[in-house]
């Protein structure tokens, strides 16, 4: 049977342990081609390249297994996915993946996320694909608690596909001495940032802000992506770009909208 | 009766004219504040910024009413959102408004747009709040044709409220002989952007990429934003930022995840 090909990339930079845990696990289940930002681009969300230029440079990844070639781009998440779709693989990925993140995209977090829009712009394109991030933000978070699910889920999404305008959101708990629960697919929960900047003054006089915030649960389903989490379970939200609110439609046709 | 609060953005940046109209129009409204990035942020999605300072300095507007004072941010749309609500405002706005876009976010376009990701923002912290685009890229893009129904669709929202979870993304056809047709309320129709990168060689020597590309519509529905654009109507689609794919959970569950 021919292997399938798997394009991998992430949000955290080509040099991130997260993906080269992922690399390593996909080149157990495929022919894996790597194309990630060169520097860290967290918080991007969706964001594309369009006002300036693009830079793309073959990279050695240096593993257990040896030597193999990757991309490295100057540009976004979704910009990784674009131009590694577009200037390098020479037929389509079977399946793109994206992590491993080195944080949470759980809950709200999926729509500041630069690991997901990678998946999401794969998606767009109609090509099946997962985001993996594991909920720890460190440099040195640990991975290999995370392996085996991440193998399995990836094979299962092969063997059955995606459904088409869905790509996955996996997320992961932290590496604790407790193991890992089992997968639920869950719902994105709804939460929430509670913002608080922090000001400063510079050496020249000039205030300035730092973004900084607490994370805020506003949901007590125990159907949702942060009660897997916290139970210790990987959780799986299916994730669409589909944005529209379909059950409110009928609600506003009853504005009065005549211009 | 109080006149309504209402938080103005845009990812053209401050000195956009579709800002400038906006604002315009929503003087007639309420008391209006502008939070606006300080350049153009165009393609930004839903970035914010969490590895960089903020900056955020107080700017004059003159308009044919006279000087209105408002605040430029460095940072992202969604970044102005943030910090227009935690250190400007001295109460909850009643409503954000973003844009006016040079340029579509219709369909897929919702996902990369940086006057919707203010838009949403706005949403996730609670508040109702809609974007407004005209299909124009140019910098002199007319709006006067836009006016009448943004008034209209802000006053309605105010009126009925908007759907908790929910965001508006209005999108106007560009100025031409013939008249508004009128507005509609539609889904997201299906589309994707055909990448093709423009490949060029710097004095030096170094290959580098400007992204570009043609719109795919992808979607012959006749109750999608595309849709009603092209018969000259506006486009209103409620939007939503729990992307759960509720409908295809029932399908994932029977995957063998047992890891």
């Amino acid at each position: 049977m021919k292997k399938p090909l798997i394009l991998v990339t992430n949000d955290d930079g080509i040099s991130a342990p997260g993906l080269r845990t992922l690399v390593r696990c996909m080149s157990t289940i495929g022919d894996v081609i790597v194309v990630a930002p060169d520097s860290p681009q967290s918080g991007m969300g969706h964001a594309i390249t369009i006002n300036n230029t693009l830079h793309l440079d073959k990279v050695d990844i240096h593993d257990d297994n040896g030597v193999m070639a990757a991309y490295s781009c100057s540009g976004t998440p979704a910009d990784c996915v674009k131009i590694g779709l577009q200037e390098i693989v020479e037929q389509t990925p079977d399946i793109v993946v994206s992590g491993i993140n080195h944080g949470s995209n759980a809950s709200i977090n999926v729509i500041y996320s630069g690991t997901m829009s990678a998946a999401i712009e794969a998606g767009i394109e109609g090509i099946p694909a997962i985001g993996f991030s594991v909920c720890d933000y460190t440099w040195d978070a640990h991975f290999d608690h995370a392996q085996n699910a991440i193998t399995t889920i990836v094979k299962e999404a092969l063997a059955h596909g995606i459904p088409k305008g869905v790509v996955l959101n996996v997320n992961i708990p932290k590496a604790t001495d407790t193991p890992i629960q089992g997968i639920k697919i869950c719902r994105q929960a709804r939460a929430n940032w509670k913002e608080k900047f922090d000001k400063r003054t510079s050496p020249m006089g000039k205030q300035y802000y730092w973004l900084t915030g607490t994370f805020e649960l506003l949901d007590k389903g125990e159907d949702t992506d942060e009660f897997a989490l916290a139970k210790g379970y990987i959780s799986v939200v299916p994730t669409q770009f589909d944005l529209t609110a379909h059950h409110v439609i009928q609600d506003i046709n009853n504005w009065n909208l005549d211009a």
